[in-house]
């Protein structure tokens, strides 16, 4: 930096603004050219973005109609301004946040509006000198007070904007009474503007490709816990390859390492998801999702998702870690080992299919058994290993692995018991299993799961049996192995 | 919850609403308390709370002025309405967060008015028909424009609100030009309040009590480290106590358990963090920050707090854990651990107190040293240690523990080295050391450290030498314990 600016200075400042100018069309070149891959790859990622703008723009061109039509404009007058600031300010991505914004302009308005009418008659009751200082001093007062109230979290987090309204409008009703005479016509007027700006925008949003926040957090709740599946699912191939297959896995390990990256995104998802499940109470039903959708246990589900991500972090510092374990004892634990991820890794699968098509999530839950009896296994292989000769050191870091590996299961577990919870509290669709079973077991053929009706107790055994399950209600097919069949005596 | 209903539905509606009504004192005076409770808290918190609201009352008043004051009110008219407009929604709690929204303010007005009223020129072209088709078209396709911008990350994140106001602005000069004529009047009168409110949120903002974001962002990243060291001090006592002290210990973990907790706002400080530097780079030069502070390198430190939140946490998972160390395994390996946790802990305190009074963090250096001999002590009493007729199941979990201690001392390493960049280019105060050395080494007695410039090499042999630490320009005085004297030949 220093030599260079000394150059610079060198070179004197007529040659370096007549090379700013030369270097001008390309500069412009560069930021129109990365404008529009910037702007190509937003539409991509999500067109609803797209859609949004049009949105606003429609919003937008539809209130100018109170001034562009004389009938309109004969009516309103220039208080039109006022659907115009509404449109701009309330209309959100979201139908939630469009419709918490205009809610709360609305109620804040009202009360507002109807206790600045109130304070300009109190203030007037005190003469012609002290009517301005009354005004003020309850301006002050209001204003304070309300200011204090957006720091308390509850009502920050949900009637922030309502709050700025009030001040906004107190102060507006108050002060221009002052001035104004027909302090109600001007009222009036204003509210039925800003009353057809909210209407235009709630209207707008809800009836031209709504986005809602609701649908938008089941998504991201559910894809943060396929992120984690298939970081388990990459990290059991990467951390204990095959050593029949070693090449095979190198060509793999490349499309892992994308996904080895993806759980990252987990790690920082609260305030999105928080704001997501904020507005989503707002919404009315809509497709699957009916009013009092219990979003608060998305936001369990996703601080467990997280816990489970931070385990996951500790755990990739290991894969690039200098010291690696020895050949010989990672054989001996990569089989429990790798059942474990595996099994872990299905679990999650399971858990966020079951968030997706909104079925019981029983699925899963031969998986988290799986995974704990792999726990058990690697204790096992563990007491077998002989440590006479063993270098403790070198063990270490696969020790610390397994460790780790065996609290994500249990952060899995109580990822099922929550995404369970969820889908008792929502109703989630209970499935038939439809079980093809040798015919010595005939009891097995047709089975409905209940919301926590049956819990298979695997003793250890592993006949193998591929059972079918379907969905009642719509056409989801799952197939899924269960290590013993599920008896329905327990169910 | 369907017990209650049952039993309320038999009772009837009007005992039921007597119910609620007798109820009702009691609700009030509940909800009374409460709120008196939590305003009463969030005033102790941060008094500046308090001040800030006040400061919104003040400001709001000194712009009610345009419309009590009869000169004032002469001269700007109604439109005194958009200068308490602007009041409400461009003061912020911080400095910087004011100034971002009226700069932004005024440079969307500015540059939007000036664009509308050339599209309302423009749209007079097309004769009487066509001025409101060719408007309402400008208005769609700028708005839409607009809107699809604020989707770009680098957009949102400085300039969200001057869009918002920029699409406003344009909307209604456009909009409203179209019924008034004397435009440019009117654009000049409401310029002209909206500079009044803007320039009265600025001066109140930066004048009464100001409230910097830059502070506050640089003692959140100093007490985050702070938090980490305080959790690695109190798990070294947690989970290596001292068998002859076990009664004195049993009574200090109380106050541990709180300690042990603080980390976990860490965790979550992202969004935080990222807008407080956003709103710290509008801010002018204020107490020991210049203007071009370099506010993004927080940022980096903050990453780096993180990713050693998270190994932290999953290190918090295996004091919960069931699975225990034996206590004899556990004894030898104490000494070692103890020392990486209250070296890494020394280190972190030092450099969260670098950072807070602003001088070089060479202090750190030496316990981030003795830390990593730590590393290199336990690599050698687990070398040593015997593995026969050792279970190791039962040695699992304190490897692990290990394992995630010695991930977390390169943690530290790497928050030493960002913050060690930091004071480069903050240009940090150097400190002079007065070293209590013995008489054979005199050279040792006076050192001033540079950036960078002392490297002690520590070669094991552990001579305790007691340094003072004194800042030079200012009156800090720290004592910091090397295990060797630095030496002045290598500075």
């Amino acid at each position: 930096m220093e030599i260079e600016s000394a150059t610079q200075e060198k070179a004197g400042p007529l040659a370096l603004a007549w090379d700013w100018v030369k270097a001008l069309p390309l500069n412009f070149k560069n930021i129109a050219v990365n404008l529009v891959r910037t702007t190509k790859k937003l539409g991509q990622d999500d067109p609803r973005r797209v859609m949004h703008s049009l949105k606003v723009g429609l919003a937008l061109t539809l209130v100018s109609l109170l001034y562009y039509w004389r009938p309109l404009y004969n009516g309103f007058g220039v208080s039109g301004v006022w659907a115009v600031l509404t449109v701009v300010v309330v209309f959100e991505f979201t139908v939630g946040a469009t419709l918490s914004k205009g809610l709360n302009r609305a109620c804040a308005t009202l009360s507002a509006g109807a206790l600045g009418c109130g304070a300009h008659h109190l203030a007037r009751l005190f003469g012609a000198k002290g009517e301005p200082i009354v005004l003020g001093l309850l301006v002050f007062l209001l204003a304070a007070a309300s200011s204090f109230t957006r720091f308390i979290p509850r009502i920050k987090a949900r009637y922030d904007y309502g709050v700025l309204i009030f001040i906004l409008t107190f102060s507006l009703v108050s002060v221009t009474g002052y001035r104004v005479d027909k302090i109600l016509e001007l009222a009036n007027e204003r509210l039925t503007t800003i009353g057809i700006g909210g209407a235009t925008c709630i209207i707008v949003s809800l009836c031209v490709c709504p986005v809602w926040a609701g649908e938008d957090l089941h998504k991201l709740v559910a894809s943060n816990i396929e992120k984690l599946a298939s970081y388990l699912e990459g990290f059991g191939g990467e951390y204990f390859p095959d050593p029949e297959d070693h090449e095979g896995n190198l060509m793999a390990s490349k499309g892992d390492k994308a996904l080895l990256q993806g759980y990252k995104s987990v790690l920082n998802s609260k305030n999105t998801e928080e704001s997501l499940a904020n507005f989503a109470r707002w919404e009315p039903g809509h497709g699957r999702f009916h009013f009092r959708h219990p979003w608060k246990q998305y936001l369990k589900i996703g601080v467990l998702s997280r816990q489970c991500a931070y385990r996951i972090d500790a755990l990739n510092g290991n894969i690039n870690s200098d010291l690696q374990a020895p050949m010989e004892f990672r054989n001996k634990i990569r089989k429990p080992s790798k059942k474990m991820c595996s099994e872990a890794s299905k679990a999650l699968k399971a858990l966020a299919l079951s968030i997706k098509s909104m079925t019981d999530p029983s699925a899963a839950k031969s998986h988290v058994e799986n995974s704990k009896t792999a726990i058990d296994e690697l204790k096992l292989v563990l007491k077998a290993v002989s440590l006479e000769n063993a270098d403790l050191l070198a063990i270490i870091p696969i020790a610390s692995v397994a460790s780790i590996l065996t609290e994500i299961t249990k952060c899995v577990e109580n990822i099922y018991e929550s995404v369970h919870e969820l889908s008792c509290l929502a109703e989630f669709k209970s499935i038939s299993v439809e079980s093809t079973v040798s015919p010595e077991k005939p009891q097995a053929q047709l089975l409905v799961l209940h919301c926590g009706s049956i819990k298979p107790v695997l003793d250890g055994d592993n006949d193998h049996v591929i059972i079918t399950v379907q969905v009642t209600n719509e056409e989801y097919t799952l197939q899924t192995e269960f290590s013993q069949p599920p008896k329905p005596g327990q169910s």
